[in-house]
């Protein structure tokens, strides 16, 4: 009998978020899976790796019976030293999630949910991040079944080497989930503003806030697709070259801007 | 007389590292220039941003001289901070840099450097980074002077929306460097390897180390360029969709992979 598939999970709202707990309940029906996770939560912390300084892993349980590894570090940590010494044997495939709220738009950069999948990706493993629409009570049940569902397919299928996918769930009744839609990146970004307060000293802090400024309105945007009622599932890649731009600046350029050092 | 221009000036080795300092120096003769920079060393950590904690910023001065702000955060906080609430003038460019080690290939997503000016780009503002390969005596003096030269083009010239350009400076003598090269981002990534350790309670830790595995050899890629003595300038931007395996997928998944939740 051939052995079940391994899936390697994490994310970065830390090991016990209720959004990983349901992922994991989900695949188990489907593959094996260890988790390697970070022990506290790590939102916004980008592709952060940890260089400076060592790292902790602690066999983790849950019910008595093993999870998996809590890493003291970033999500991006967690897959690195997953993959290269905690784990084994090598995943067939990564999901890193569910995130309590979406990486849509360029919240893709920001997020460690999706870090997770893209260091998988650059280990060459298979990689998918999956995060719900916020809201005060969640519930990852349909966001948990559809990514055991999309794990299946993409074991099966594969996924292009260097491509990761990047999956949005809205926060909607099952019933009135119209589908799946393959979109793009959007472009909407934040409207930054700080808190600007005194502390007991009467010193000043700041502290992050603000909201989404939603600039997109097709249908093919990430951001548009979930306000339309679809799962949104973007292929993304880590080439960040404006292939565009490049070839203008090598006919442009090089005339015009010499340098003598 | 027209005011001269203000360029904001981040980095991720912290406000104290040489790299700002010459770069400082250099931009100095062409631009009015405030620092906002982390107050310690802030490497590989990626487009992190701190949402969970408050802010601190403290003037900093250098020979006296008011040189900007040290912030307790990261490069993209720094910069967000810096156009959102310290400045009292939106700038007209930012520099990011002068970087110690190469940002080339998958470390444009790990680097704090290339956040600092991605967060610009994300704001509206064109955006350079600047690195200089790393070598045990670096002399920033040349990445200085050519981050001053193209300062003083982007000023003029500009840069399309949600373009940011990635500036890697090979460590050879100003002599030996042959010109610009307009390139694209690596494929070349790392070889992972965490040292394994017992700790002085004989309990185990991880340090991530390893080396730079190059996958390329096309002359336009970031880190031949440099190898064959060029100035290395990549136009990135964040849009990560992967829009060639997009088409695939709407061609071809779209009858294979149905959702019932």
């Amino acid at each position: 009998m051939q052995k079940k598939p391994l899936i390697l999970v994490s994310n970065d709202d830390g090991i016990d978020a209720p959004g990983l707990f349901f992922l994991v309940k989900a695949l188990r029906r489907i593959a094996r899976v260890t988790v390697v996770a970070p022990s506290i939560q790590q939102s916004a912390v980008g592709h952060a790796i940890t260089v400076r300084t060592p790292l902790r892993a602690y066999e983790f349980h849950r019910d008595g019976v093993p999870l998996g590894y809590a890493v003291d570090g970033t999500p991006a940590d967690c897959v690195k030293l997953g993959i290269r010494t905690l784990l084994k044997e090598k995943p067939d495939l990564i999901i890193s999630g569910i995130n309590d709220g979406l990486n849509t738009a360029v919240n893709v950069i920001y997020s460690g949910t999706v870090s997770a999948a893209t260091e998988g990706t650059i280990l060459g493993i298979p990689s998918v991040s999956v995060s719900l629409e916020f809201t005060p009570k969640p519930d990852f049940e349909p966001a948990a079944r559809f990514s055991a569902k999309l794990a299946k397919f993409v074991l099966r299928q594969g996924l292009p080497k260097d491509t990761i996918l990047n999956v949005n769930v809205p926060a909607i009744p099952t019933e009135k989930i119209k589908g799946v839609r393959y979109t793009r990146q959007g472009r909407s970004r934040w409207d930054d503003e700080f808190y600007q307060r005194k502390d007991p000293k009467n010193k000043d802090y700041y502290w992050l806030a603000g909201k989404m400024h939603v600039f997109d309105h097709e249908e093919d945007v990430d951001q548009i697709a979930l306000k339309s009622g679809y799962i949104s599932v973007t292929p993304i890649h880590f080439d960040l070259t404006h292939y565009q731009f490049l070839e203008k600046m090598r006919k442009e350029w090089n005339g015009k801007f010499k340098i003598q050092l």
